[in-house]
């Protein structure tokens, strides 16, 4: 596949560690909610078994907030997601699809409550923040919808508890999955939560000051030295193997909130009112006609930049959406929306790319 | 600077023109509403030449448009823009700047009305759909808000008129600026406007049938030869020198449509119902106290990611937020945000760049 530069410009914005990771070896970029966002430093496979073994640090800035704050922020932020946030507690996040009136996802988001009339949504790609302020001018509510200058730096990787500590002391590691805390560094506050987008272990950094942010940034690497410590980004074979999502990629504003296997975070029942409820009660009613799944190829490369036709026969089964190599499996692993005749296990497809076909197989998420 | 890649995926999605424009001699991508937007081909200032001076087709598929249909639709498309609509023509496209309630902007598109209950907002760089699926939930409008498969291709520079003439025949130079019409070409029916993101004059041409789009884009370059037709791009140098203002760039979520200098497209007077009026009327009466001007640095290059001060002795004038080498000048060119007191033409001002001090000045809006 031929390769493009990125042409930079200030509407794809840097993040306070750009400098630091082009230095460090960066080789590719994608952009995320309009701004820069590592993709490449020596190689998606070679990432991946550093990322297993030891500990990365990854500027996902780009990971943006929406920050709504006031005293109708609880009943705006219920509105958007199909999630009972009814019981949710200060100090928690919140996994939550984000979804429109016709119940198609428009996001999948973790909530953080800061505060009874104080939220964070730490967004995927999409301009959530105008959706906020639509609703919010349409009724009349009383919130102030914002973007903060936060940037995220997540630490991650099975080495990242121990460094962690040595950087920050042991209170870092009593916190729990999916909580978050404020920590101190050389005298500056972090919030910081036990999260991040593998399923390797690890931390998300939410820096409010620049220059503390760069601080930390340096010491995590100096005192990283023993734990093989580098420079990382969200990685491809361990997303999909561990069936982590990606909007715009395995799903998107086509898509509802069952098909994407978020059953967990759909409440129809209870009394809270959120948008597209109406229609989900309808699509559960009627159940689901397709689900994303996890599938195998037999294939020792991949690169796909749009959805592929799978086929049994003259069976069209679903679509490829996302796929890699994973030297794990040693095949293509990869992410797609298939037809419920075909959900069983031991469907086989074909694959065509490039006139040249491959077999592959239907399989539950995650693969590992 | 340093070059880096862009790292391809489904969620940064191709368009129905990216293996043409690959083929063609691509070397750089940008992103824009989730969609890949070519950058560079032959390089910024040999491009600016022959746009002047030919004809290009563009890729700008890109140019997302949100489709707003059914009863309410004037009146949601009239909320989110402060330019009244009242008197607006099917046929007819209107740059209009979409506002927040704060009178912020969100976005400078063209509004298409392609019939009294159906419009097309041609986007730049924002999810303009989400703030109307927002709003239409809130007041509980009687709209379908969509992103159709709809890609732009534009044919622009001097020579445009007498391509489109011979691949489409002498009715499309009856179109006049900023208005549209139906053209068929081999059996299929296009919708084509007289518009276009430079000032050479041109057409965009609004594919719907995918494969029939691929049959006019290479009918355009065959029948474009003799023409010494050219792939391309929006050209930075042509359209700062033209003060085409960039979302994002130029300015963003933070500045109001005053400051942007989009005075004549601001109605504060009639009856008309959008959102920020309040907070306009406001602002128009205090006045503004910085806005977007031209400027001139004695410079040969410049590459700006961010918006940097500029100043005069120890006063702050502004902030740079886009240049380029203007070989037309022999000088930068840029677009800037000017402080008040220093709007005079003659405010001199000294910008630091990697440790080097050089002189400007300010300047009207365009520069030619």
């Amino acid at each position: 596949m031929k390769k493009f530069y990125i042409a930079k410009a200030r509407r794809l914005r840097g993040t306070p560690f750009s400098s630091r990771i082009e230095d460090q070896g960066l080789t590719a970029y994608t952009t995320y909610n309009h701004m820069l966002l590592p993709a490449a430093f020596e190689g998606t496979e070679k990432e991946y078994f550093h990322l297993k073994k030891y500990v990365q640090v990854w500027d996902v800035a780009a990971e943006r907030q929406v920050q709504i704050i006031g005293k109708d922020s609880a009943k705006l932020v219920q509105l958007m997601t199909c999630r009972n946030l009814s019981k949710s507690k200060v100090g928690r996040c919140y996994y939550a699809p984000i979804i429109d009136e016709q119940g198609k996802m428009i996001n999948d988001p973790i909530i953080l409550k800061l505060d009874e009339n104080k939220w964070w949504i730490s967004l995927a790609d999409s301009d959530v923040g105008l959706y906020a302020k639509g609703l919010a001018s349409g009724l009349k509510l009383q919130v102030e919808v914002s973007e903060p200058d936060v940037n995220i730096l997540a630490v991650q990787g099975p080495k990242s508890f121990k460094l962690m500590e040595k950087v920050l002391g042991p209170k870092i590691n009593k916190l729990k999955f999916f909580s978050f805390d404020y920590f101190t560094f050389k005298g500056n506050k972090f919030f910081i939560a036990r999260s991040g987008w593998s399923k390797q272990g690890g931390f998300e950094v939410y820096v409010k000051d620049r220059e503390a942010g760069l601080n930390l940034y340096d010491e995590l690497f100096l005192a990283g030295k023993e734990f093989n410590i580098k420079p990382g980004c969200p990685n491809l074979i361990e997303r999909i193997e561990s069936g982590l999502l990606s909007y715009g990629n395995d799903f998107d504003n086509g898509d509802n909130p069952f098909e994407c296997g978020f059953d967990q975070y759909i409440d129809i029942e209870s009394d809270i009112n959120y948008l597209g409820k109406k229609a989900l009660a309808q699509i559960s009613k009627g159940g689901i006609k397709r689900k994303l799944m996890a599938v195998k190829i037999d294939l020792d490369k991949i690169e796909i930049m749009e959805e592929k036709p799978l086929q049994n026969g003259k069976s069209l089964i679903g679509h490829l959406r996302s796929a890699v190599y994973s030297p794990n499996f040693k095949k293509v692993v990869g992410i797609a929306m298939i037809k419920k005749e075909f959900w069983d296990k031991k469907t086989t497809f074909e694959l065509e790319l490039n006139g040249k076909k491959s077999k592959g197989s239907v399989c539950d998420l995650p693969l590992v």
